[in-house]
């Protein structure tokens, strides 16, 4: 265990450079309870999902509006609650198909036309390494970054 | 991507091998949706969690008596669906209390009353690396290793 916890604004940097990095890999929870890991992407302060419209995690996620998202590994922790802002078919999808294509190893445009984009707005961001990284964890609530 | 498939024998070895390694982490869904990284341990064909009793996760489990659980890293992956099948406080878990310290680097023992392991009995077992290994992912069905 690491004897120094990060400071919120250090966090921050490392969490907004880990959602911009190449091939976002999170495990996506939804009510049910579902939970697929899904290769993501940050666009605008958006998650960027992409799957199939008739899949249990996309039909629960319209239903109910809410996932929780976790970035691993499991001691390296960003947590996320977001909400479903819009769904885009893959055709549709003009900035958010380029922002996806460019951050990730597939283009979801190419998967035929029951793919859909979701797009999810992060409400709560909370990110900690070990447990003395646990009390500042939160660095976003109500959508708004903690100053 | 690997071009090769593995058979449903290897992926079983390779699961139970993973199960059974030092230090299992994991990343639990419960209806909420709830997701939270927790450290398990395998003993008996069980899934064994500890957490506060109190705990939205504890709560949620106890109350639902469902959990699925992902393991990682998302292109190795282990997704096992399971029922709660008894919850014991630490202080009354023996034989179980003894096996998750044999496994891992901490000891749910130490951490106050308040804590419980939960035993989770897997019903699925489904394990992946990539798309071509998606067909022949389910290893265990009703709780039945398939043969």
């Amino acid at each position: 265990m690491s004897d120094v916890a990060r400071s919120r604004e250090q966090r921050k940097a490392d969490t907004l450079a880990r959602l911009a990095a190449p091939v976002l890999d999170a495990w996506v929870a939804t009510d049910g309870p579902y939970l697929v890991p899904l290769t993501l992407a940050w666009f605008e302060e958006r998650l960027i999902a992409a799957t199939d419209g008739a899949s249990p995690t996309a039909k629960s996620l319209i239903s109910t509006g809410r996932a929780r998202i976790g970035i691993g590994p499991t001691r390296d922790v960003i947590m996320i609650d977001a909400v479903l802002e819009r769904r885009l078919p893959v055709g549709e999808a003009h900035e958010v198909g380029e922002a996806y294509a460019a951050q990730n190893d597939w283009d979801p445009r190419t998967a035929g036309p029951d793919y859909v984009f979701l797009v999810l707005r992060p409400t709560r961001i909370q990110a900690w390494r070990e447990a003395n990284e646990i009390p500042g964890r939160t660095l976003m609530r109500d959508s708004t970054w903690l100053p």
